[in-house]
């Protein structure tokens, strides 16, 4: 069985369950207590959260953890305060969108800005809509579903050249270890990642704050972290988002091995007749692709014993609606239905390409051919 | 070393950690995916699902997965409607009395309750501060501090007989596997608890919500969990979770083990002069006690070799004030400042109690002596 969903979600890396496993037992000790073995453990965490700070290019200080990349997106745009506008693309994960009601709730605004049909934000356009209320702009670097990459940097500009207070935001969760996240050359005041996207354990994430950034916490409690998020810290989760970053980092050019792979399915597939690449200039990670007639969800169906593929973001997959993500980028319904998510991690390698495409191949050939009956 | 501070958290038991570890290689499937192999990791995370639910005589159903105690207890709290009454007792967690602050800026009022000199609730006390406008009544189980036990199903009781419509939580964290925490006869609508307090992994809790009860999600989405927490469900952690509960629970009578041992220590503990039991009828995993004349930092401090016990909640346990729930218990300040919580898990033993109060026995007479001089 071939796995190709990793943009859902991937395997962690033994080497990180090993941590994980080790540090539950042994650096247990609550971080907030004052004895030294608290401390021998606070000292593990400020490791990992030098490696997590390294691969952002960001300062420690500006980390904070938390349960994840919803939590993370939540924290960052639920902080606007009552009465301001928030300004997001239309092809944001839903843990942006969902949003709007809690900010409704609150008086605030949100508005949706519109994307290419490339599925990426134009400068100018958003530029447009950023005025002096303007308190937050949140863009994703790398669409979940299509892998599309957003001009970070430049959307930043254009945001601040109209209103240099209006903060930036963006979702890296799938641009993280794939693309360049280095935040200082992207300009953004937050940003947000997620450890089980990357081999490390599910329900860690972080959200980068730039130094000086106002901010209000998301969760209150017993003041950890400096007080912007509380909660018993969760060391043994951090270590292993650690452990997962190192290991990723280690393997000289991870994001150029993802990209032969991902070149290698792209021409295979490409020569299927009726296949329609749906982002050229996408992530490594992620092809999004059309095999058109044939509905996403029977291939993903009809293949999963041999290779597992995605359809739209895991979150919605098993609904039967088009992806809000496809309906923004004005992708015609027959393509939309038709286009399917292979997302690749670690664990992939050269040699699964031609058995994967092979099944892939057939199993649409077999689909047509059923479909015309 | 000899570990008693167990309410601050515990070790994770070897089973948890190899139950996590192998779960984030082999479930870790997006459960939000429609093939089979997420499919079968939903199964492991249904089966986990009721084990917990059955710990608290709740359906599964009425169960939500949390990053913690204190995303429960913000959860359950922040829940009130703008303009509503919340009270909460004085005695309560961080993660409760901290959310004063952000439910003021939704225009609504948190009402604190006092504590008896015992640091519990008294019910007549409290139902004279239900009106109308009470949305939620917020009172732990049992205190984190003091090991006090709230008479929970009273308190509802009372509440409810004076308004109907108020809903009543309890953060049940510490409760949690040491009394009763049976929902149906607690009468509660919504219950906190948490793994890592019970030897499960950290970054992993639980929010009880009764059947029908109008409830506002705190973390937007994806929809996961009914749509009533979003992001990717931390099956690992999860199953963790049930893997302690199942431990504990196999051990035939976990909480009177607990019981003898807290016992076998309050003898010998009070057997040392000047000393002064805070809280007489408590949890069996709490021990607060008084050696006056001897600052509870200094006696931890002095023990951590050898012993490792707590002072105050971990969370604050690094500040040298006193701690608001001695403080609402109207303790005298040298009392308070005496206090210490010694706590017990599943890796004490009586075979411990000697070398342990011997040692503590040891730092009192020498700190006494050393402040004489």
């Amino acid at each position: 069985m071939i796995y190709l969903d990793n943009s859902a979600t991937t395997r962690a890396f033994s080497s990180v369950a090993q941590v994980v496993s080790d540090s539950m037992q042994e650096q247990y000790y609550n971080i907030s207590s004052p004895y030294s073995k608290a401390l021998e453990t606070e000292k593990a965490l400020i490791s990992a959260t030098k490696i997590i700070a390294l691969s952002l290019n960001a300062d420690p200080k500006e980390i904070i953890f938390t349960s994840g990349g919803t939590e993370s997106d939540n924290t960052a745009i639920l902080s606007a305060p009552a009465g301001s506008e928030v300004i997001v693309s239309a092809v944001e994960h839903h843990a942006i969108l969902s949003c709007a009601r809690p900010l409704e709730k609150k008086g605030c605004k949100m508005i949706i800005c519109p994307v290419t049909p490339l599925g990426t934000v134009d400068p100018a356009a958003l530029k447009n809509l950023v005025n002096e209320n303007t308190y937050l702009v949140s863009i994703m670097h790398v669409n979940n579903e299509t892998g599309a990459i957003n001009p970070i940097a430049e959307l930043v500009r254009a945001v601040k050249e109209k209103n240099p207070k209006t903060l930036f935001h963006s979702d890296g969760v799938q641009a993280f270890m794939h693309v360049c996240t280095d935040v200082k050359k992207l300009g953004v005041d937050m940003y947000s990642v997620s450890a089980h996207k990357v081999h490390g354990p599910k329900g860690v994430g972080a959200l980068f704050i730039k130094n000086k950034t106002p901010f209000t916490p998301f969760i209150y409690g017993g003041g950890q972290q400096n007080d912007l998020r509380s909660g018993t810290v969760n060391v043994p989760g951090i270590c292993g988002f650690a452990k997962a970053i190192e290991e990723i980092s280690s393997s000289n050019s991870f994001a150029q091995k993802l990209a032969k792979i991902k070149s290698a399915y792209t021409e295979k597939l490409l020569a299927i007749p009726d296949s329609k690449l749906i982002c050229p200039n996408s992530a490594p990670n992620i092809l999004s692709i059309a095999f058109l007639g044939v509905k996403a969800s029977s291939l993903q169906n009809a293949l999963e014993q041999e290779v597992i593929i995605g359809k739209g973001s895991a979150c919605t997959s098993r609904s039967s609606k088009v992806s809000h993500v496809l309906e923004a980028m004005s992708l015609p319904l027959n393509v939309a239905e038709a286009t399917v998510r292979i997302s690749f991690g670690a664990f992939n390698t050269l040699e699964e390409v031609n058995d994967a495409c092979e099944s892939i191949e057939q199993k649409i050939a077999y689909l047509r051919k059923y479909k015309r009956k």
